[in-house]
C-alpha cells in the first residue's frame, strides 16, 4: 500500500526510479527497523522503480533484514557502496529521484559521478518531502501503534503520581521514566525525558538537573515512548503540595487554551490558523509573550515530523488522520512554567484525543 | 589552538570562510556540546574566516552555547535560518567552504540561492574532511580524557566479573551496563552496550536478546563509556565455566593476533599494513575466513572516526597521537566467537595501550 503510493506520486512527477536513503522513510516503505548506526554511517537504501523494489544493505544486517521485510529483494553491499548501488541501478528507468533533504552533497556527487562513469544514462533529480507526505497521513495500523505508545506512557504518568517527591533530583526522576519505559516496559523513548521543576520549568527545552524537587513550584514532566516504532509524546505539569493563586490561574489559562485547541482543530484549518486559536487566547489574557514556542507539530515514527502547528505562514492544510500534539505552554522566568501537551489525530469535523489521562489540575497536584 | 589549525589549513586550500555544520566538529572547534535533536534538525552552525569566529545557533541553545564556548561570537536566528545566516555572512571573504560529507544537497542548494538572491559575491566550495582530519591527531587535553573514559569503562567491566551469571538474559546485561555507565557514574554510552553469547556471539555486531547466559559457552561484551564527549571502546569475551579445548585454542589465536599487533603497530604504517598483522598471522593458522570485519577503527568524539584499520588499500598512513582499536575477532557460525579490543594511542617507534585490564584467559573466566 505504501510503496504504491509512492510509485503514483512518482509518476505524476515523472521518476522512473527512486533511491530512498532517510532511515525512517526505508523502515516506513520496507519495514527494515534498523537505525543508522552514527552520523555518517548508513544502514542501506531503498531503490524503487515501477517494477522493483530493492533493499541494499551490509552484510551485518543481511538477516535483519530478511526478517523485516516482505516482498523486497535484499541486495548485499561489500565494500564500494557507490560502485554496488550503481550497478543494481543499472536497468532501472530514468529520472532517479534522491532524497535531498538528506543526501549529503558529498554522496550526491559521487552516485552522480559513479553513474557516468560507468556510462548508465539514468538523470538524477532532487526530490523533496515525497514519503514524508505519506507519512502525514496515518493509516490505521499506525493508528493503533501510536495508541499504544500513548497508553503505556500514561501508565508512566500514573506510576510518577506515587514515585515523584521532595528531595528526587530531575536527573533521578528522569531515570525512573527511562528504567520505566526501556527496562520495565521493554520499549523505546521517543526522545531523553524532560524533568524541569521550579525555575527550570521556565525553559521550554530544559535538561533534567541535579536540582532536587520543592513542594510549591511546577514540575514539567515531557516524555513519551516509542512502540514498535511510533512515537508517543505527552505532558504534564505536577505540583507537589498546595497549589497557590498564581500557579492555579497560570495552570488554568494552559489548560484553557488546549480545551480550546481541542474543541475546535479540524480537517481544512491551516496549521497557523490552528495555533492562533490557543496564541489568541492567551493574547486575550494579556499573556502570549509567555508562550515561547509553537502550539504543536506532527508525530508519527518521528517524535517531530509533518504537520507543525507553527505561527507561521504559509503553513499547510490539516486533512484527515493526521497525528499532532496539542501542548501550549506558558513560562515565566525565575518563577517556572506550565505545559500541557496531548496527542490528537484529525478527524472529519474535529479531532480525536489520543490520550485518556485527564489534564484536570485535581489529577496532578500531589 | 584548533581554530587556529583550521585557519591554516584554510589558507592552504585558498578558503575564505567556512560553513561548519557537522555537530561533532561543530563541538570539536567550538566548544559547544549540544547534539543535534534529531535526523534533518541542526542546533547550529560555526561561520569561520581569518577573523571570525561566529556560532550560531537557536534561541533554544542560547545561553548554553555562551556556558560551552569562549571566544566565540554568538548569533541567535530565529526562524528563516537561510536568511540570517547569509546576513552574517555578508562580510566574510569568499570563496567560502562548505562541509560536503554533512552538508545535504537542498541545505547546499538553499544556501547558494539565497546567497545569490541577496546579491552577495560568495562562491561556494565543497570540503572534505579537514576537521575530521585535525580531529584524527589527539591533543594531550583529548588523551587525558580518552584515558579517564576508558578507565570508567574497566571499572564496569571489574564489576561484570561479579554480575554475571547464568540465566541472565543478554537483554538484562546490556541494562546492567548500562545503568552503571549512564546513572552510576553519570557518563554517556559510546554506543548501545553489545552483549553476545553463544550462538549470538557469531554475529560480530549482535544485538542483546532474551537469550540467557549458560556456562561454557563464550559471552562477548563490547561497551564503552563517553566523557565528557569523548569515546571508549573496549570488548572482554568471558566464559562462566571451565573452558574446553575449542574455546582455549579460539581465544588464545585472537589473543595472540591482538598481542602481536600491539607489538608492531607504529608510526609510518600503512593501516592495511596493521590489518595484516593479525591477518596474516590468521590466516597462517588457518582461520583468517572466521576474522569478519576490519581490524579497528579511530576513537575520540566519535566513536568510530578515521583511521580505519581496515584491509582495504590504499588506507592511510598512521601517525603520532592518533587513537585507534585493536579488535581481532573469530566467529564460527553456530558456536560462537571471540573478540578482544583495546585502545593504543600511536607513539613514535610504537604504541601505547590506553587499557589496563589484562587480555589473559584466566581474568575473564568466572
Amino acid at each position: 500500500m505504501r510503496i504504491k503510493n509512492l510509485r503514483k506520486l512518482m509518476q505524476k512527477k515523472n521518476l522512473g526510479s527512486i533511491i530512498i536513503s532517510h532511515p525512517i522513510n526505508r523502515r516506513y516503505l520496507s519495514g527494515f527497523q534498523i537505525e543508522d548506526p552514527q552520523i555518517g554511517e548508513s544502514s542501506g537504501v531503498l531503490l524503487i522503480s515501477q517494477k522493483h523494489n530493492i533493499l541494499a544493505t551490509d552484510f551485518r544486517y543481511a538477516e535483519l533484514a530478511k526478517e523485516d521485510t516482505k516482498d523486497w529483494e535484499i541486495c548485499i553491499y561489500q565494500h564500494n557502496f557507490f560502485e554496488e548501488i550503481t550497478e543494481l541501478l543499472k536497468n532501472m528507468p530514468s529520472p532517479l529521484g534522491f532524497e535531498a533533504l538528506h543526501l549529503t552533497y558529498s554522496a550526491y556527487q559521487h552516485l552522480k559521478e559513479t553513474l557516468k562513469e560507468k556510462g548508465i544514462p539514468l538523470d538524477i533529480v532532487p526530490t523533496e518531502g515525497l514519503v514524508e507526505g505519506l507519512r502525514k497521513i496515518k493509516e490505521d495500523s499506525e493508528i493503533i501503534l501510536l495508541k499504544q505508545a500513548i497508553k503505556m506512557t500514561e501508565e508512566v504518568y500514573i506510576k510518577l503520581k506515587t514515585f515523584l517527591n521532595p528531595g528526587l533530583t530531575e536527573k533521578e526522576v528522569a531515570w525512573y521514566i527511562e528504567t520505566q519505559i526501556r527496562h520495565e516496559l521493554n520499549a523505546e523513548l521517543s526522545f531523553p525525558p524532560i524533568v524541569a521543576s521550579g525555575y527550570n520549568a521556565a525553559i521550554p527545552h530544559a535538561v533534567p538537573t541535579e536540582k532536587r524537587l520543592k513542594t510549591n513550584e511546577p514540575i514539567i514532566i515531557d516524555c513519551g515512548l516509542r512502540w514498535k516504532g511510533y512515537c508517543a509524546d505527552m505532558t504534564r505539569t505536577f505540583y507537589l503540595g498546595k497549589p497557590d493563586k498564581k500557579f492555579k490561574e497560570i495552570y488554568n489559562l494552559v489548560f484553557e487554551a488546549q480545551k480550546l485547541t481541542i474543541a475546535q482543530i479540524k480537517r481544512g484549518l491551516k496549521t497557523y490558523q490552528v495555533d492562533a486559536i490557543a496564541r489568541d487566547f492567551l493574547k486575550e489574557k494579556g499573556c502570549a509573550h509567555a508562550f515561547l514556542h509553537s502550539l504543536g507539530h506532527g508525530v508519527g515514527l518521528l517524535v517531530h515530523e509533518a504537520p507543525s502547528l507553527s505561527p507561521r505562514r504559509p503553513g499547510e492544510t490539516l486533512q484527515t488522520n493526521m497525528v499532532a500534539t496539542i501542548e501550549p505552554g506558558l513560562y515565566l522566568s525565575g518563577w517556572g512554567g506550565v505545559r500541557i501537551e496531548d496527542m490528537v489525530i484529525i478527524r472529519e469535523n474535529g479531532c480525536e484525543r489520543l490520550n485518556k489521562l485527564s489534564t484536570n489540575l485535581k489529577d496532578w497536584v500531589l
